[in-house]
């Protein structure tokens, strides 16, 4: 990826961020930026959204069929996209980084880079203010996001309403299929990536292969759907039943897809797409960029074409992963 | 530390987050808590104070000297310090826990116990608000922290000016000294903690152990340091001197310690204590728990009684630590 091989450990903690804070994107908002003990960002709405994420090598991420900047995109995108989820517009985040002291730091460049395309290309205006880096046995991102509601109200998982229309806007299924292409087709025989297999299916299958390693949800619609009147919404990242299940239990109702809007019944439980799920009231005008793919029912729990689907789905980091199995 | 073994492992995200929810600190500022993409939190001010770190088994701290309940009160003391050094009251945090699938249910139970009696203690009205939990190779925690500044200014590190003094508020080497006592006496025979050498040392030593595993930094004193007029501030994380440069640094000035004020030459160097050090103008008033212990001069450095000193102090998680010598 680089020529250069020069770690982090030789170089240290203050080299290593006097290289990457002018990778970083700026955000928009800041009144104190990265290098007091903290950043300070406006917040002309006097209510903030806060979220935050662990993206850990191994449950989340391989190295090898992520490079730097894949994990620096998708860490900003999927923190982006919860922001989004609260009808919220995105405006900073602080990332804390952990890593060996044999990483490169033209890896951890890598993922300053990621974080700066990201943010330009999903979020525009949205910053990194502040971080934290450390030593860790692996590469770990830790990312808080914050944003900015504009007079909208936040959009919870709790407000759907019986006889809502549920719709979609992103991929649903196409993160699972990158996924299942890259483990089924990128590593040696050794067991360990391939980075030749990895680009290679990247250019054969650059949609799926680009949704599982560098997602793009549509995070300029979270805050178009909360003008349109969302009553409930939420980014699908472990898999559309899983998470309309927890809008139903959050809302006590009932969702019941029909399982030819979905498209497949990949569609149905493949997570990672973090594609926005929002329930909209029957009259509401949809906002383009949204497909409405079923509608909010009395009952509870998720159901396709009137049929109770009680697939689990969706993942959880530990039953669905073992550092000793891999 | 509890007769309880059930694993994480065996019972899941889900049911994790169910025992530690009850466990947390509420934060008085909640519009929306734990359980929805984002947390929201209200901010009169319309400006936010964001600060990240990471405590990660190893280079931050080892199971075994730690208990789950010290490594959830320090995470949060060290977070709430640094909201508190930019003159702001800690309102709100947002943590990711990262762990092996071997650890007890008790012990994450143990780090949430842990957040809450640090935030009663150092923060009231300060809670946590939402997080993420996930697999990793070891212990790591990462906090968020953010608050509100209720008009003061926000303090950074770039106000001090000639002639002002410069008072510290809270331990000097106190958790240096502490971290000296286990290091020389909490392990066994085979190199791994020794819970009976730890217990022995808290009650020998309760200060200096306390400093360092449970730290209690005056939280408090940041927006009275800010109201008194300070105008450069942090907390002293790396050592007196180390910090301090970063003050003279960001200010353009030198910082003149007065020994025999200081202490003694451990106070100078010895890191995480997490005291507030700040600057004020010569003619304010002092405020009850600072003391003076220098002045801002002309040039650049720190220099104690008048020499400089130029020994490096404090802490780089790459050069001061390497897993390979644990």
């Amino acid at each position: 990826m680089s020529e250069s091989a020069e770690t982090i450990g030789e170089i240290g903690e203050g080299a290593t961020l006097a290289r990457i804070f002018p990778l970083l994107p700026a955000s928009a908002r800041t009144v104190i930026g990265p290098g007091d003990d903290c950043a300070v960002v406006t917040v002309p709405d006097g209510r903030v959204p806060l979220t935050t994420d662990l993206m850990i090598e191994g449950p989340d991420f391989i190295i090898g069929l992520s490079t730097g900047f894949d994990i620096g995109w998708k860490a900003c995108a999927t923190n982006l996209a919860d922001i989004a989820a609260m009808g919220a517009t995105p405006t900073a985040l602080v990332v804390g980084l952990a890593a060996p002291a044999s990483t490169t730091v033209s890896f951890v460049e890598d993922i300053a880079r990621g974080f700066r395309d990201a943010a330009a290309a999903l979020a525009p205006g949205c910053g990194v203010v502040g971080g934290d880096l450390s030593h860790g046995p692996v590469v770990m991102v830790a990312v808080t996001a914050t944003g900015e509601f504009d007079g909208v109200e936040p959009v919870t998982r709790s407000g759907a309403a019986i006889g809502n229309l549920v719709a979609v806007a992103g991929e649903l299924g196409a993160a699972k299929r990158g996924l299942d292409l890259l483990l089924a087709g990128a590593f040696g025989a050794d067991g360990t990536p391939d980075r030749d297999a990895v680009d290679a299916l990247w250019e054969s299958n650059p949609h799926d292969v680009a949704a599982q390693l560098r997602p793009s949800p549509p995070i300029g619609l979270g805050v178009v759907a909360a003008r349109a009147g969302a009553t409930a919404m939420m980014d699908i990242s472990d898999g559309l039943v899983l998470d309309a299940r927890r809008i139903a239990t959050a809302s006590g109702v009932a969702i019941d897809f029909d399982l030819a809007a979905v498209g497949s019944l990949d569609a149905l439980t493949g997570g990672e797409d973090h594609s926005l799920l929002a329930c909209f009231p029957p009259l509401a005008t949809i906002p383009k960029g949204f497909r409405v793919i079923g509608r909010v029912a009395p009952g509870d729990g998720v159901r396709v074409d009137g049929v109770p689907f009680d697939a689990r789905g969706g993942w959880d980091p530990f039953s669905d992963y073992s550092a000793e199995s891999q």
